[in-house]
């Protein structure tokens, strides 16, 4: 294998498959990246156990500058040889193999030989038959992975909770995520004609997958197969296992009548909410309280330790009977910020029952629910 | 004590009195930032064991947009009152001292009080006679510590070590640190008449001190006592303990005849001891090589679990004998680093004499020594 290629366009694709490459796995040539060169141009594999990254770079993209003057392979440790790419002193890059596995880096004066591993031993990827696909625009994915993987249970006592439950049917795509405190609960129309499907994958495959994304990158294809999920674009591959079992009937959870609505403002929610935390962060139960009347909305915070907090809140409309509830305020902060810049309406039954959140009048099919704290 | 202030110009003093405060302290009032109000303005203090500093806003500052309703003093812990001042809602914030050291924060709709301490019980900072002062320019002070306090050494074993050494005699300010395998040393003249001084300060309060200076000071007035040191600015003093004990000869370790000389641009060694380094410091002696002849100047670095590198460097000027010499890469990044962007001479005695780097040509009285490490 020999190749010259330009160092930051290198960089990048290095970069993005790092982001499956660990340095604690227990298998040792996973801690490599597997780099293999045809006619075609440069593919780049990394992989851990839970995701794989594969990114290719074609021979015919001009920003890559690429010569190919030997085809072939070989697998690199990926950290070390990331660092000795990122501090070369030339704008181009010379990778040539040489015997036994040994690999010559050369960029300007600098000459570097570092030992590699035969790319023979690397493991292979699931085969993903094409039969079952939907198509969706980046940033549509994008979107959904924010609105519902912050929901997803850290606990492993409850593995399945750990991921972001899909299930396509009706011509609907549903996203959900709990962690039995919290639920985020996404839906939005496909208009494919795909077999349905009913899977459930890992939030945190899902956070890199969406910081995996470029800015060049349109559309993504999604494949699925019996316990592994492909997300394909333009640029990359990003394989992810499933989670296996029966994920918890979420529907049922959410209310649909109510005893007290409040419509507010979320950026000034939000910055209450956070003064309020800095005092029951300092204490022992993490809880702000929140009064509802007609004439005005109220949000309390309490560490008798260290002092105590009340702010009279902005909001847009209250409706319903007059209500004192306290909650987890970090689940406040999480929620708020999944909505972003808009307003909201948030519905409640009772101090003792969980209640919804929903952006205000839009029917944009996005609810949230948070559990209250009883203090009595 | 009741005052408003402009939150933006209040958060600033209290961040840099914050520098000296520790959560870790052993003694509780020393968490917390001491508030005193007078009809002069508002002086802020934080202190731990190694430094003290002091923050003072006049009440003419206009930045400041002070309304002093009613002076006093309090003790409030520092870090948290620090987030809480950092978001609240609006512009300005109100304090005012209630009954039983409980304090008001009022900013908009956002009530918070919470509990504070009597600043009668915290420590009084030392006093500082004014005999002996000299006055420096900020930039210059800075400049001196960002050549010398990175050579202190980190190690307890010898506390003096610890400090940068600062003696004023014949009308020069001589500044050196050294951990035993590296020396860097600056010396400025001194025009003003003041007692000569023979002094060692923590690195880290030096660290502190470049770190707590605004663009807007212009110039420092160091004050001397037997056991403290104070910097005094415009708006800020800044007090260190002093370390005790005799600092050793440092003069004579600096060789003054050499065998070969290497007048090399800086920029472009550092980049190439960075590569290098990253193969030495996978190795278990983190090493790197330079090997100078008359026609060239070679690095080399080796560990051979991973690879080894070689780079021929551009140098302005070699003289005087061939030489194979050995040392720790992250010596010379230090060194280099203090230097920035200029051209240096290097002098060697021999593969096992400390050699010396200086700026070329220009006579700056700026020296560092590194000692090299032998092979065989």
């Amino acid at each position: 294998m020999k190749l010259t290629i330009k160092r930051s366009v290198f960089l990048q694709e290095l970069q993005t498959v790092q982001r499956a490459i660990s340095s604690k796995t227990t298998i040792p040539i996973l801690t490599g990246v597997k780099i293999v060169l045809t006619d075609e141009g440069l593919s780049l594999t990394g992989s851990n156990a839970d995701i794989s990254i594969e990114s290719f770079l074609s021979v015919e993209d001009e920003k890559a500058q690429m010569t190919i003057e030997q085809t072939g392979s070989i697998v690199l440790q990926a950290r070390f040889f990331g660092e000795i790419i990122r501090k070369l002193p030339e704008d181009t890059v010379t990778l040539e193999v040489l015997e036994n596995n040994q690999v010559a880096i050369t960029s300007g004066k600098a000459d570097f030989t570092v030992n590699g591993l035969d790319a023979e031993n690397y493991p292979h990827l699931p085969v993903i038959d094409a039969k079952n696909q939907i198509q969706l625009p980046v940033h549509l994915l994008t979107k959904i992975i924010n609105e519902t993987s912050f929901a997803v249970s850290l606990h492993e006592s409850r593995p399945i909770l750990t991921g972001v439950h899909f299930v396509l049917e009706n011509q609907k795509l549903l996203a959900v995520a709990t962690d039995s405190h919290r639920l985020s609960q996404r839906i939005i129309p496909i208009e494919q004609a795909v077999e349905n499907f009913n899977i459930v994958i890992p939030g945190k495959s899902l956070l890199e997958l969406s910081r995996s994304f470029t800015d060049e990158e349109e559309m993504v294809e999604i494949s699925i197969m019996e316990n592994q999920v492909l997300f394909k674009t333009k640029s990359m591959y990003f394989y992810s296992r499933l989670l296996e079992g029966n994920y918890p009937d979420t529907n049922r959870l959410i209310p649909t009548s109510f005893n007290t609505e409040v419509d507010i403002y979320v950026p000034e929610f939000l910055s209450a909410i956070e003064r309020a935390s800095l005092l029951s962060h300092e204490g022992r139960n993490n809880i702000v309280r929140l009064s509802v009347t007609s004439e005005s909305v109220f949000l309390y915070g309490n560490s008798p330790e260290v002092g105590k907090v009340e702010e009279s809140l902005s909001y847009e409309k209250v409706s319903g009977e007059p209500l004192e509830i306290s909650f987890n305020p970090d689940y406040m902060k999480a929620a708020l910020r999944a909505f972003g810049d808009t307003s909201i309406t948030i519905k409640f039954i009772s101090a003792i029952r969980p209640f919804t959140l929903e952006p205000t009048g839009a029917d944009l099919d996005f609810i949230q629910l948070i559990t209250p704290v009883r203090t009595n």
